[in-house]
């Protein structure tokens, strides 16, 4: 399966080359798992799924600490037909079994409760995508249940969900929503915008 | 249907608010068709779907006037089964009977040959998701050799499709992506990024 991410920084800064090009050292422990090319709109990252949304997150935070308004956006995926397999996508633990929907719901929860705290409050909101499945908005509502229990649940937008929280979290509940929810060998994809510092009062 | 986008607009300056304000009045003349809420995090338009991308395109090149970096990141849907149905929504023009791919190909190619340039050179890439049919990647691909035609493509890369160009056929190109493929009733969501005066070489 292959698994990997399309990643932009934007800092609404002057100096937005300096900040990306600190931010971008958050990277480096993920480096040996990880293949990554970036070109003029964004950087590639392919490599574990479960260590998507910790590279994420972690260079998400290390931009944010500038104190400028940050957007991270994302387009995210696993299980695309048109890519190939990739040894550097294998999963880190085994793929679980075809859980029911039920059960999924409950593990993703509890993986959020033990998510530790960045001391970084984000906004983020994100679209789920199972695709090629005919049941396609019954995962998309399990997964909004699920997202309701998560702790950083904003609220429902039109085409996407809106969460706020602690980085830590909020990025384990986009994890979750992205590793337990659509077939576990189908097609998901996610479109995330994670934003922090905003002028705008929410 | 339901049709609409959610969209952000980043511009990389310490003048960020100010630039946005400016831009923001290039959506004027779209104003008494759309429905347009804004948050922190994003912009709702709600409206016709063929007039999505002509609003999006004008809003962009406004802020790219400015000369500094800008980037438009939004998440465009149409006929998503969990919206209502919206008056605002309906087409300007009488959806197109279901024709097979091969002439839908042509007639997107036909289209952007017709879109009026605006001076303004954007790199974009985007992904097309057709939700809920079993042969969604028959669409995609179709819609990779309407892309490849249309005098924008810059090139594939994984998980999208990068398209260079003047922002008049690039927005037109993308339009015709989301508007002719996928089932025309049926629920197409595209995750688009475009990015203006970016100071790394392509």
């Amino acid at each position: 399966m292959f698994s990997g991410a399309q990643l932009s920084l934007y800092p609404m800064a002057d100096d937005f080359v300096g900040i990306i090009l600190g931010a971008i050292k958050a990277l480096e422990p993920y480096r040996p798992n990880f293949r990554i090319e970036t070109d003029d709109v964004s950087t590639l990252i392919v490599g574990p799924p479960e260590q998507l949304f910790p590279a994420m997150r972690d260079l998400f935070v290390a931009a944010a600490s500038s104190g400028k308004h940050c957007v991270l956006s994302a387009t995210v995926s696993r299980g695309c037909p048109g890519e190939p397999d990739d040894a550097i996508c294998t999963p880190l633990v085994s793929a679980p079994p075809d859980l029911p929907l039920r059960d999924r719901i409950e593990a993703a929860a509890a993986a959020v409760l033990a998510a530790q705290p960045t001391g970084q409050p984000v906004a983020a909101q994100f679209s789920l995508y199972p695709l090629g499945a005919g049941h396609h908005m019954d995962e998309i509502y399990g997964c909004i249940e699920f997202l309701k229990s998560s702790g950083v649940f904003d609220r429902s937008k039109n085409f996407c969900t809106k969460l706020r929280g602690d980085a830590g979290p909020v990025f384990a509940t986009l994890a979750e929503a992205f590793l337990r929810f659509g077939a576990p060998q189908g097609h998901v994809a996610l479109d995330l915008t994670a934003s922090a510092n905003s002028p705008t009062v929410a």
